[in-house]
């Protein structure tokens, strides 16, 4: 194995030289591309897709061949790891993800298990897949849900918007939360090992929900797990250095603390100037981000003056910047606006 | 007209020395007191219950009369300006609000103005009898919503989870937006003038949505209205200073900025440890907030532990704390847990 012929997105997170800042964009194969809904169409629902590792290969696939994209990221679900656990996941028509059996009792939380890696094969089947598709043209990110984020789910039995459940958990009885984030986490490590061993070039970890809690269970219930599972990845992988990236949305209070848990990039959601984000976490890790999404919307000029706004906070011509967007792209993204933002970054839109 | 006779609450915001800790707590009259589902339950519904001063008047008292508060909120809600501007709210069951005529063209725009005062005299005829029926027992705090959370619920039509249509406006239409919210500042300084001049004896600005913005949107469309708004408000009434607080959720990376935009207090989310906030704002401002309101959930020992937490991180003994919980109390709390939270901040449980 080596780098792929393309490897500013490696290069940028180890903060060596770069030919051009590298994008990428979270659920860059998503519902904004009508390529991505036939396919997804084909597959009956979103889990038969995430489960199909043809499919999934080809719709990680789509968003490369339309942009010159520095990365591609694996395309699954995080609640795979809870699914695979036993919870029982669906997800229902425009109403997101549900759990059939959520942990609301203390001897469900007991029995809780890592999951056996045979129930996750499908995800690594597509790692082999579309790395072999790829065939060394740009990086293959893997992921994974944080713990907390993870948790909270499995929990409430599904999204939420006041996280009762969980925080009610936290509260009351913290043990039983610490089960549950001990046994996630221990999954989440295996998880992504498995996903480097398969051929994952980099690994990113998903804290969507850390940034509801408050400063101190911050720390306690989300950070510190994110930080224990950092420790135990991978490093190298046959003599490749593997970077992983940290995101927990909403967490701008933290950054200094995110960028000392051991992490090689920080995700940085749209509501920072990234030139202070800089400033803060010095040089010890690499930035990911951070354009609000909404700006997508604007038409291509406004696009290209707000993508060279985040360039230039950065800092031109530095290394250590992964262009991306601070949350996912919308389903509403008109695809051909994609374009000018992806040449702004490159440098051959101004 | 002069200060009540528990007047903690004002002297806290002006950082005078106070007897005790002041707590109120955001949406304090709310659906998890039985007798407030009673009274709305007899009105009818959420928006005839707001329009009736004998109604709102008698929920805005029923927290007093159950808990040891120090301070009365004015019940009303933040959408009766766009209503009185013509664009038809309605509360749908279960789904929150809406508006018949969102804004989404430009003629709809221009035709914008403030409303007519009439049209939100029963507001401030609930700000009358509720000070009446206060008899000087505690402060009355009159609010108002911000110009851009206001906005977003006029172009949205209603609530939203990714402010699509407002934030494209802001992108591709930056022009319709400030003329937008140049209209609603305008009559937010109306409305909270006449709120003043009808008897509340504080207010307090809701930044719901401005922590939704980027860094530069933030400042730019949020933060320069509420200090426009601030610097035309009444600064004292009959001999009376009235403070202002602004509140905007999840914009602790803005403190400083909203620290400096002429308010009294500052209103904290629960993602903050007050005591780094108090660092961060100096002496330039009292601080309001912050604690999770789903430690309500847990059972009192926890309650009294964790709003202990707060106030020693704040620093205890010392003024210019009002006490709140860093978000509306839910409507799942189960009563009788308020009363730790209160005998808590007032020093009489330990």
């Amino acid at each position: 194995m080596s780098r792929p012929r393309n490897d500013n997105f490696l290069r940028a997170l180890f903060k060596e030289p770069v030919e051009r800042t590298p994008i990428w964009l979270m659920r860059q194969a998503g519902r904004y591309l009508p390529e991505y809904c036939e396919t997804r169409q084909r597959a009956g629902d979103f889990l038969s897709l995430c489960r199909s590792p043809d499919l999934a290969c080809e719709v990680t696939l789509q968003p490369l061949e339309r942009y010159d994209l520095d990365a591609a990221i694996l395309f699954s679900d995080i609640l795979t790891i809870p699914d695979a656990m036993g919870l029982g996941l669906c997800f229902e028509a425009g109403e997101g993800p549900r759990f059939a059996r959520p942990l609301r009792d203390e001897a469900a939380i007991r029995a809780l298990t890592v999951p056996d890696p045979d129930r996750l094969e499908y995800v690594f089947a597509s790692v082999r897949a579309i790395r072999k598709a790829l065939a060394g043209r740009v990086p293959l990110i893997g992921f994974a849900g944080s713990p907390y984020t993870l948790a909270c789910y499995m929990v409430e039995g599904g999204g939420s918007r006041d996280f009762r459940h969980v925080k009610t958990m936290l509260y009351a009885r913290p043990d039983l939360l610490h089960h549950i984030l001990s046994i996630t986490a221990e999954s989440v490590v295996a998880y992504l090992n498995a996903q480097i061993e398969n051929g994952a070039q980099a690994v990113m970890i998903f804290d969507t929900w850390g940034g509801s809690l408050s400063n101190a269970a911050y720390a306690e219930f989300s950070l510190a797990y994110m930080q224990g599972i950092l420790e135990r990845l991978h490093k190298t992988w046959e003599g490749e250095k593997i970077p992983a990236i940290l995101f927990t949305k909403g967490g701008n209070a933290w950054l200094e603390e995110i960028a000392q848990s051991g992490c090689t990039g920080v995700g940085l959601d749209w509501c920072i100037d990234i030139g202070e984000a800089r400033r803060r976490v010095g040089h010890l890790v690499a930035l990911q981000g951070n354009l609000d999404p909404n700006v997508l919307f604007a038409p291509p000029g406004v696009i290209v003056r707000e993508a060279r706004k985040v360039l230039a906070a950065f800092g031109p011509g530095d290394t250590g910047h992964v262009f991306n967007l601070g949350h996912g792209i919308s389903q509403f993204t008109p695809p051909e606006h994609v374009h000018a933002l992806v040449e702004t970054v490159h440098g051959l839109r101004h």
